[in-house]
């Protein structure tokens, strides 16, 4: 199928039809355009000297790119100096291959109301990606499954406040290892029509992805747009793997977006300082963009930091500190001056429970990395315990706080209306200002509320069960898993994809490690 | 009895009792000094016009002193146009006559090692105010006794990241509304040596709280020093009551300190829009710290705002808002341009419970507040259900995450050990930097832990009852509770006290309103 085909499908119909659609269609927020300023910690001579001492990473101890030959040549052929799978960067050359990389780029979806830019002062929001269990209030923690997996698609098609239909929302661990990927594209594709993330866990799966995007959106269109981004994990400290960097291969030369990304609980696979960790990031990023730009000039990719800190005490990781958001920070300053879209931040927790301590955790994430001048939020819901656990109920939850960063990004108003001086005049010194007519005139767009939370007065509350956020979180997943509707696709596309699917499974063993 | 006196007494005693005393003393952290930027949310036009405007609103809407008449002929002295209870403040004389009150002063503490410098880059965290109902996890939702007042002061003092006894951590309504403020005075002076506030309530309970507090510290002391920080809040819009003025008044003579701090629920008592509400927020400021200005030049101040918003649906405050955020931002840029002190922020929620709703709406407002540049943050820990409940649970979880705030303050180390640039050359690409030497030699300093939260394996957690953040809390609460002793105090001032409560309890009959 072809994009105009996708454009018909979209206007296909009779009316009765369609207005039955109108009654389900659920509303989404365009991404977040910040109209506030970012917060900058690190000076002028401290970024300086991180930049500096990253190029001293890159030159003398070198990074390396394992069981990948392809990549060593290339990296000799820019001038690298290559011992083994060791390449030495000689300073100064990454940051200049780097230039090549887009400061911004268009990730398209199918519908087009949905397209992201991601890039200068936007915000793209994007579901947790990767746990092995889920964990809901009624059934506990368990083994995630294919259904589980399109339930969550399910909740980020109709959750307003997200952008993005994400990745791997959990892992479909009932489905062959070497063929799920096959089915959550499907789900991506067909539940959901918000942009999506293509499969990195091997250079067939990125193929795969790309060629599905293509029965998707056309042929011509993929090779002419970026219609997904990938999260290229780096196997730090300083080492690229020979299968991600497949991956990567694949999606560079297919014009499609990367996140580069450091994987970093510091004191672990990073020093156990801030500044430390920033070099190592920033080391990192720039010889994996500079790898990207070496496979595909112009290749879109974001400059990413997944970096959290370590309880010295048990070795676990830890989530929501200070020290995650002081990282976060100085690497959006890096990531701004080198041009290059960002990628940090989530709601990330180490909670085993959807509880109190989750919520810290995740608030003190989202804020930060608001703040930090995040481009591409992953994990921005549903992540619990560490990453082990995508939540149903932290889910909505979560989604729900999304609506306070679209808010905190819009800044404050100043015009006339802003200023208020005629409600300041019409109700004067212990008067009230509820029923005044610039109250009337702002009622909706005044103050963000929560969908979730509870405003309620204590006894309406006590009447109704006393229930607490958990509680309400569970009847609201299940009201919007009643509630779903998928988007309007052309019944031909989607015989096609679910052909393809079916081929590819058919032409392979299973495989569960 | 005197200074002198104090201090023989925290030095007294044999080395038997001193040893005991090691054994329960109660580690403190120092009030914050922020080493990183405030977040400027707001350009220098907007302000300007801010500030142009809250001069037009005193000006030409004008305040009132109710009830007042010692303070309209102020008013009249200073060249303000009063006519009934309406002063009307010509343009820059208020700004004018703020320029009397100090940037910044120290609050004494009986204990010297506790006193706080409130203003410049410091930030000084105290409890919960005002409540009159408590809720722990056991007994649920209830009104307040002293005993409960008493808990909470010594929950306070054992609080490590808590520089503040506060004031009226609950309403302990089993005492006399004409005689509690003594009890409170009281446990504040005996079961704590950290810095309190004084009580607001009438006149002559302000009167009591310098008298105790110069049978406490001595009459000169306080004659010369700081050594209360007491609330008096603006009847908002545009309202000075005469009761808290008659309070304001008698602390701006003792020299003792006063926050003056609208209490605003944007869109009842403040118009809908940010920018309105600022405006308002610093006309009321200006037209308090004039007047204090006015009693005694030189009186020390802080600026405050406490600004929520609004749910138009139902009517009830909301916490943790955008909006809240922005008003806390902007109004920390107008202050400083007033070189005053500012207190705003809080563990801010509506939640009727201590779960996830309250941890995200308080992580919201505890990051903004530290951002926001706030110097003395009220209600900093224990604040449940807009303010109607002191939580037991809460109050040590969110005294726990206040430790965030002092790490994320200490911004980014950038020396030698900071830049880490011995360990990355020591661990090298794929290596692991747990082992390394610079990890071992920054294992204490290196990360923020919680002290309260759940950091352990899913395996561990489960077999120990998958226990939740509050009941990790209740558990905390028990044992802190079961562990306080109290601070030394000389024998002789503590009868003192004693005496003075017991008599001035005796000279009034019982009133309960």
């Amino acid at each position: 199928m072809n994009e105009v085909a996708g454009r018909r499908a979209r206007s296909g119909g009779g009316a009765t039809r369609r207005a039955e659609r109108t009654a389900v269609s659920f509303e989404s927020a365009r991404f977040i355009q910040r109209n506030i300023p970012n917060f900058e910690i690190l000076n002028e001579e401290a970024l300086q000297i991180i930049e500096w001492n990253a190029e001293t990473v890159l030159e003398e101890i070198g990074v390396n790119f394992v069981e990948n030959p392809g990549a060593l040549d290339l990296w000799r052929a820019a001038g690298a100096d290559v011992k083994g799978e060791r390449v030495h960067i000689p300073r100064g050359l990454a940051r200049k291959l780097c230039a090549t990389a887009p400061s911004s780029f268009t990730q398209h979806a199918r519908n087009p109301e949905r397209n992201v830019e991601v890039g200068g002062r936007n915000l793209v929001l994007a579901p947790v990606y990767g746990p092995p269990f889920v964990r809901d209030a009624e059934g506990g923690r368990r083994y995630a499954t294919l259904e589980d997996f399109q339930n969550f698609v399910k909740l980020g098609y109709m959750s307003k406040w997200l952008h993005h239909s994400g990745g791997t929302v959990c892992e479909p661990t009932d489905i062959p290892v070497n063929k799920r990927h096959l089915d959550m594209l499907l789900a991506h594709m067909v539940l959901s029509d918000k942009p999506y993330m293509g499969s990195v866990t091997e250079p067939s799966r990125a193929e795969d992805s790309v060629t599905m995007s293509k029965i998707l959106f056309g042929d011509a269109f993929v090779d002419q747009n970026t219609v997904m981004t990938s999260l290229i994990n780096i196997n730090s400290p300083l080492t690229f793997d020979g299968i991600m960097m497949g991956a990567l291969e694949v999606y560079a030369k297919a014009n499609q977006a990367a996140i580069i990304s450091p994987f970093i609980v510091g004191g672990a696979m990073a020093p156990v300082t801030v500044a430390g960790t920033l070099t190592q990031v920033l080391a990192e990023v720039l010889a994996g963009v500079a790898y990207s730009q070496l496979v595909r000039p112009g290749a879109p990719v974001i400059f990413g930091a997944f970096v959290t800190s370590i309880d010295m005490n048990s070795g676990a990781p830890t989530f929501g500190t200070p020290e995650a958001a002081h990282i976060t920070y100085g690497a959006g300053q890096l990531a701004r001056r080198l041009n290059l879209p960002y990628r940090s931040g989530g709601s990330f927790c180490g909670s085993k429970l959807p509880d109190a301590q989750a919520a810290y955790e995740t608030a003190n994430s989202l804020n930060m990395a608001l703040l930090a001048g995040v481009n591409f939020m992953l994990h921005a819901c549903g992540w619990l315990e560490g990453g082990l656990v995508s939540s149903y109920e932290k889910f909505v939850m979560d989604a729900d706080q999304l609506g306070t960063l679209h808010h905190l990004a819009q800044g404050v108003m100043m015009d006339t209306n802003g200023q208020a001086m005629d409600a300041l005049r019409e109700v004067g010194p212990g008067g009230h200002f509820l029923g005044c007519s610039h109250t009337q005139s702002n009622f909706k767009s005044a103050f963000w509320r929560s969908d979730l939370f509870d405003y309620k007065p204590f006894e309406t509350w006590a009447e109704e069960g006393a229930r607490d956020t958990q509680a309400l979180a569970a009847e609201r997943v299940k009201k919007q898993l009643a509630d779903y509707q998928p988007p309007e696709i052309d019944p031909g596309t989607r015989e096609a994809l679910e052909a393809f699917v079916a081929t590819r499974k058919a032409a392979v063993p299973d495989a569960f490690i």
